[in-house]
């Protein structure tokens, strides 16, 4: 079993202490607000009363607080007790801010693994949850058994922006996908339907859908987006068109199809109507 | 089997056709530009050479044109044969077009179904093909054997704008997905990595996602979107900020997930930051 303190006792810092606690590591906690730490020291936590000692206490130190902002300030407050430490930092944050970070703790000797959590706190310690981590690897297959508590662990690369890229672009996934949940309910209910019966329609839709992003996947790869395409760019937009025509009909914000139609007709004006919806993708990277 | 004529031969018209064809019901076809009906008539339907004679022809007409002035010009030349008949019409649109096309037909005494086609051309006459109906219930279920020559059949009401608002709505869903895809794979390619290589990441996560969508098609029709909230939108404005600010580190577009941070932000201020992200619903819908 390893030390391990955990800095920060928000909702996911106070999941994570405590599952290291269920787990059988021993654990040292330190918050801003002490009040948070008391039902975790009545789990069997020691309580630091600074960041350094928090810091000193343990093998392995874990961050896990609101922003950046206020890792600089933890880390400031602990930074005499710093140096040939393990840090793993799980604040959520840009790839740019990992990076920086990463390179402040190399300059102050501290190894420094980041990482970017896929779950919500009930899910820590359960099936399901994911975290993945960037930087230092010698530290991860230092931690590996402490970390899997935590959840599946999965590292990206030495590279310290890559774990947040990735959690963020996971994130814009999901937030694309409720973004047409909530446009095609919105859509659904204006005409009186109800969400819930429109669900046995949508679930399997959206399902058959997920099937091409193979398919996509490839060709934004290849960058060869006009092989073997069932529906162009030039067609899919009428379809988006209609969406955005049926949205002003039904008193529905169109906003959520906007930059798909947007940036589509961008494509098929710089004279690439016939290639599949991955070629979308071009006109996304290259905004500068 | 039934004698059908299908209006419109493009590729979904011909695949409609062909697959009823291959049904062994009795076909007739036309098309604007004849030569598109040869290789159905090589395959045994019978030539019309006006949309007149096309429906004069059988007891049951499908219409399948680009769009809804398409349609309009050919129902005006088979005006007088299309009093007292049956027309199921498949052309993209939305549900007012459906609607005001249901009102020209009851004036003129010609029995109207509406159709929206989930299916790309390939797909008709196989499984996982589905077509959503709405108008005269009595057409649905007098030719609804022919009509499952096609795919799957579901009739929604008889409100003749339902099938067109459902099929936007799905297809909105699918925008969606693909926004979130794209979005996603732009920020990891953008840091090197392959959108292959992502895959096994982002597709069971995005899965994992849909397991939330019952909870908040409940919330939607219950319109209490403050019940159990895991992760309010406060706190997930602060994920779509940091993919917003990635986005730019990275030169990748933000668009895609710009109108749920600007949605959400409006929920906000209206009160309502404790919602789930169901709550972006109100207003999505609010908009007039």
């Amino acid at each position: 079993m390893t030390s391990i303190s955990v800095l920060g006792l928000g909702a996911m810092g106070a999941a994570l202490a405590a599952t290291l606690i269920r787990k059988g590591h021993a654990v040292t906690v330190w918050n801003r607000t002490p009040s948070r730490a008391e039902p975790l020291a009545r789990a069997g936590a020691r309580i630091a009363t600074t960041p350094a000692e928090a810091v000193a206490a343990s093998e392995l130190s874990i961050l896990c607080v609101v922003d950046y902002a206020a890792a600089g300030s933890v880390l400031a407050e602990a930074r005499g007790a710093l140096s040939g430490r393990d840090l793993v930092n799980l604040t959520n944050g840009t790839p740019r801010e990992a990076k920086n970070l990463a390179a402040w703790a190399e300059m102050e000797g501290v190894n420094y693994l980041d990482g970017g959590i896929m779950a919500i706190p009930p899910m820590i310690g359960e099936a399901g949850a994911l975290v993945l981590y960037s930087g230092s690897t010698a530290l991860f297959e230092r931690h590996k058994p402490a970390l899997d508590a935590l959840a599946e662990s999965r590292h990206l690369g030495d590279d310290s922006g890559l774990a947040a890229l990735y959690d963020l672009a996971l994130l814009a996934g999901m937030y694309g996908l409720f973004s047409g949940f909530l446009h095609a309910n919105a859509l659904v209910t204006s005409g009186g339907g109800k969400a819930v019966d429109f669900l046995p329609l949508l679930l399997p839709w959206l399902k058959a859908m997920t099937g091409t992003l193979p398919d996509l996947a490839g060709k934004i790869d290849s960058g060869r987006h006009s092989d073997n395409v069932v529906s162009n760019l030039a067609m899919q937009t009428i379809a988006l068109e209609n969406i955005a025509k049926a949205s002003a009909e039904q008193a529905v914000a169109p906003d959520f199809a906007e930059p798909m139609l947007r940036l589509a007709a961008r494509r098929i004006a710089e004279g690439h109507g016939s290639d599949d919806v991955s070629g979308v993708i071009e006109t996304v990277r290259e905004k500068k």
